[in-house]
């Protein structure tokens, strides 16, 4: 037989309520009750269940995060400190893989609601109006990541892409570098593709650089091949370029390997700098100099600013992470 | 007001139990009754509430997977393989990262146990008595994955890890090299460690060449860093080898980025094979030739597994993978 919270308070001659501020860890009890509802507990074989606990607090302690491709570099590492945060604070963790499809993205979005999880984190990808009704309706708090989203107010963490993209080419011109392209992502994508150009753009100008759309390669999107693809078109429209500022680490690592296919060495031939510092930037060769984004850390903060609106029932401010230059080996002094 | 499913039932004429039924979508029950049901929910605005179904199920559509390190590349192609399959199935996956922590590991599976997940998968590590204890007690389906249990009776899906180290060693005794050198990860991971050692040497033993232990390096663990100390300690105690296998793709890319730092050309002065297939071997410079293992498919299959076993309440058989050599260009014909 298998008991339930009911008669754990009858055994004890306490309310249900109480049982649940014992089992909950809150206050307004005193050590003698705690005892009581303990052996209750105890000399019944009571286990706590979720569900139940879940339909007296109306919380599930879990937390849901969707992720447009759960196993990049990029997500796991943003996945790492949500779990770290949620770890520290009692809560577990729901990954959703939602491949960048409407349809499956509103389908996880339901079983979270279902599941009652206590706050979404919501990763890289834009929000559109039937997600918003959606997150909406589920009455949890949210927040972006990586992402932001200029139609509705949720909260965000990122860094200031224009700015990070700015940081990356201004190294590359205090290098001593005048000539310098750049492999975008996609640039109607509002978010990522379009202010880490206009930073890159923003940054000649300021040296007084001309700004030649020969110098530019977008691509589809921000992946390995997309590099791999862009770079000999950019180095034939672009053959002067002593350096290049690549919009993602796997644009860039794209670009080394096609380079080390066309014979062009890296660094001494052409210098080039990433965006993120994933971890394959340190493994690369030669060792992949890139504007850092603390994702970690921003995974952690994530969770965290879920944490703080959940139990305070606030918004909370979105945060600008900051960003930094990694020095390794793929840009030269010149 | 909020509505429970005895509301509904009441509502509706019928029994709880065929409410349940209908929300779960099991049959028995006409479609008279499904409509009545529904009509019910219709008019209550009743939300079915994860909670309550559990506790009328006793099911949470949750499975819970623990990884040593959730952020690596091994772990994601995994997760994704599993989330996937859970995704088809109306599951979802909380993701625990134990950081190969007993204590940590254990408050997890306290937690899963308390969340009433309806499964646990195991990935990488050992099981210990005290995992076993706990795993047992909670009387869900367990799936090892990329390990198993000499102690304890846990189906489990991996490669053959001897069989998959012979077939890299084999490789390079094809590719015509004689001198062939390897960098293993922990020997006393007899999981792990140990039988890709006794692949090596079966593949050396059945050409007749000799094994020498002057030519293995046993490092602490299995990451780009072991590899990248491992290299130089190799390279001088065995100067006249040809090839190297590596008992994983991230002691390959450390040794490989070593062997860039010693000023060793890979393939044209050493060739080295790696053991995984992660993301990074293909975007290697070279691309890194290595043992794939199917570690998305296994994630797939061991979610698989753990579904067979929930629905119909038997132990299913252990899954060995196929392992394949991916050839790219780390390796020479000599």
């Amino acid at each position: 037989m298998s008991y339930t919270i009911k008669d754990v308070a009858k055994q004890a001659n306490v309310s249900t309520a109480t049982v649940s501020r014992v089992l909950n860890g809150l206050s307004g009890y005193s050590k003698e009750t705690e005892e009581k509802v303990l052996r209750a507990i105890k000399e019944l074989g009571y286990m706590p269940n979720a569900f139940a606990r879940g339909l007296v607090s109306n919380k599930s302690n879990t937390l849901g995060i969707l992720f447009p491709e759960v196993s990049s570099q990029f997500s796991s590492k943003i996945l790492r400190g949500v779990e770290e945060a949620a770890h520290e604070l009692g809560s577990s963790v729901i990954v959703c893989n939602t491949a960048s499809q409407g349809q499956r993205t509103m389908k996880y979005l339901e079983l979270l609601s279902e599941k009652r999880v206590d706050g979404i984190l919501f990763v890289s990808e834009k929000i559109t109006e039937e997600y918003y009704k959606q997150l909406k309706s589920m009455k949890v708090p949210v927040v972006l990541v990586s992402t932001e989203s200029y139609q509705y107010p949720l909260p965000f963490v990122k860094v200031d892409d224009k700015h990070a993209a700015f940081t990356a080419t201004d190294y590359l011109v205090k290098m001593g570098h005048r000539k310098i392209g750049m492999i975008g992502g996609n640039i109607e994508d509002v978010i990522a593709g379009q202010p880490r150009v206009e930073g890159y753009k923003q940054a000649l100008a300021n040296h007084e650089l001309s700004i030649k759309e020969e110098n530019i390669k977008h691509s589809k999107g921000f992946s390995f091949k997309d590099g791999f693809n862009s770079f000999p078109d950019l180095i034939k429209s672009a053959p002067d370029l002593t350096a290049v500022f690549a919009a993602s680490d796997s644009l860039a690592l794209g670009a080394v390997s096609s380079a080390y296919r066309l014979g062009i060495k890296i660094p001494d031939q052409l210098s080039i700098i990433g965006y993120d510092n994933l971890p394959i930037a340190e493994m690369a060769i030669p060792p992949l100099t890139t504007v850092a984004q603390p994702l970690e850390q921003m995974g952690k903060v994530a969770a965290e600013m879920l944490f703080t609106m959940m139990s305070k029932g606030i918004i909370v401010e979105s945060r600008i992470m900051p960003h930094s230059v990694v020095e390794r080996e793929s840009v030269k002094r010149i």
